[in-house]
């Protein structure tokens, strides 16, 4: 860790623009219910997302895409071998990854399959605190895709396998907890409608996957992805008649989301181990 | 049935709040076309939806879930697989469940698979005339989700439906017509831009599966989907510009209908077998 | 090509029409991605979707359909199965079809299939020119499905496709460029927000495949599907926030887009193979 001043607002809009500039490729390996939402979101962010998701050809767009999301939503037999494929792709030609294990726990066949690909090394691992708990403990999970379990709940499970495996991890829930072991980022944003949008989950981690292609720190990048998301959940609520006008303005919030609006916004806190209080931090280069 | 009142909206209303407050979780094995909407439309609704399909899952997750939907919209050789272990699993646990026979007649692997599967005993059957007119005879079918045939012409095969399966049967069209083989009920709510949108009539099957999760009478749980349904669509289509803005004004008006609105708009009417007219009706403590 | 005179705004809005009153039932074999938006965008310009791609069914169905669609955006085993099925069944049976090759070139699996199933004879073939170049040479294609080339780039390789398979091919870009061989359509309408929207380019495919079903003439079918469709685009653009508020409010659009604002906005020009200028267009009865 540098002694540079991390900024997260600051940070997060230079990767954004770093990302409309780049256009990263995006490729999703994810389930069938959020696979509009998901590319549509990604476009939004800026990206260009490529939904490669069948053997023999999933393989080999992971060497050339700019990074790689894995959700384990609906995985059925062909997904499950084209997943196998891309990450052992992905990492052999270092294009950056992140996994999400959808509902993991309770069902055992993505439960299985979320434990062998985490040992192909996930650049970020992204879930609720039930799926951060069942990767982390073999634990029993949630009922789907609700966070039955508070995200500090998740911290503990989070720092472990962020340790174990490499990863940043981030756990999803009314505030955001990004770790990398050493560093770890509280985020305040969001809103509750984001929860009642089917893939509000699911297209963050497209999202993070995107924006691990625009920097060589895996945890500031996390920390973008979640931050611009969830700033952008607030611009589409404010107005919202619902969930379904909220899900329209949410991408066209994506698309507009600037620098100024995220120093506005931005409710980050970041701690990093061994180190107490804000002092300590300032005197690290850190702004909590 | 007993001899109190019923009243269509009133039931409907307390159901409803019964949903919202419950978050019944609906395990849907659907078509690729709609499962975003379906989701979407649940939540809205106030139910979790769980789009748990594949083989190895689906029967496990039917033990456990409070509803299951098996819609035969696009039904790959996983998906038959899933939905036969899904409504084995239904019936030996006791969770209700609904099946949406999707475009039967003409198409023969989808007609074979929903004579197989309605021998499992869904709780209930909901399609469109033509769908509920093969299912219950064998006969041609219609040309796609279409209704070719008017929801009356559909009356009897219903009744047959009913009485053979011990199914709550329901065929939407401009009057939706449910029955139980006893009681009958007519509703005339609903708007045509909700057939312009796809998936207008396959999300309402997940609805009555989340429905039926909160009452012990599927008929009052399957007209309570409906008229919430229906009405909602008419709140929705006051103001809309076309189908593309009326969607998500629909998945707003999902959210925000309430028993006031319910008791306004709702225009039901309830017939009992062997009960010729309106004063037998009220003999009975029937409200038409 | 006769001598009458071809205006295209006033062919499309006859073909409009035409396509309102018959509601060509339309198969669509098409990627996870954009089903839900090709079936909304083929019921708001008055067509029928149906989503039958499963082996078994696919034949059948193509033999009864107004059109068929064959995408290959997610070609999963039972996709290209079922494709096989379908197109051999369409050239039987005489029903207009519509290949689009999505991000054949760099894709090895979707590639071999594109080459494979052209051999049949599809009515029209769409895509953008990477895809357009790479059907016709056997080239690199794009990264995905975003033109990395110019429309213009591949107006040699689109006549040389339509010289060799029979089929009308139709590149997608800034401008539109519609070859038969002898005659080519450049259409100039539309707008940016139609590429920030995925299954932009994949529904306008089923609308080709919708409009084929309204005409005996292949080109002007096709002709007539671009224009509505970019026309649309326009008329959404125009007020709309960003990308999520536009997709709505391009559906609204197709499904009131009429004849007088076709002849208001068309911006297309039509070259005659052999007649290098204007006065020669005039003399062969061609409106530029």
């Amino acid at each position: 860790m540098s002694a540079r001043l991390y900024d997260p607002a600051h940070s997060s809009a230079v990767l954004l623009d770093r990302l409309r500039t780049s256009t990263p490729l995006v490729q999703c390996i994810t389930n069938t219910v959020v696979t509009n939402f998901t590319a549509n979101v990604l476009l939004a962010a800026g990206a260009a997302p490529a939904m490669v998701d069948i053997v023999g050809e999933a393989g080999a767009f992971a060497r050339i895409a700019s990074a790689l999301l894995v959700n384990l939503g609906t995985p059925n037999p062909q997904q499950r071998d084209a997943s196998r494929e891309a990450v052992a792709a992905a990492r052999d030609a270092g294009t950056p990854w992140v996994l999400d294990p959808v509902a993991i726990g309770a069902l055992p066949i993505r439960t299985a399959l979320a434990h062998e690909l985490v040992e192909f090394g996930p650049t970020a691992i992204r879930g609720n605190a039930s799926e951060i708990l069942a990767l982390a403990s073999g634990g029993a999970g949630g009922r789907g895709v609700d966070a039955a379990d508070e995200t500090e709940a998740a911290a503990g499970a989070a720092a472990q396998l962020a340790a174990r495996f490499g990863a940043v991890v981030a756990v999803s829930g009314p505030v955001d907890l990004i770790t990398d072991g050493m560093r770890t980022a509280r985020i305040a944003n969001g809103d509750p409608l984001l929860t009642r949008v089917t893939g509000g989950g699911c297209a963050l981690g497209a999202v993070t996957a995107a924006f691990l292609a625009t920097s060589d720190d895996p945890f500031e990048a996390t920390v973008a992805a979640n931050l611009v998301y969830t700033v952008a959940a607030e611009l589409a609520a404010d107005g919202a008649n619902g969930p379904g006008s909220f899900a329209p303005r949410f991408i066209d919030a994506l698309a507009a989301v600037d620098a100024s609006t995220l120093a506005e916004r931005a409710r980050v806190s970041v701690a990093v181990a061994g180190l107490a209080d804000a002092s300590a931090l300032a005197a690290a280069g850190i702004r909590a």
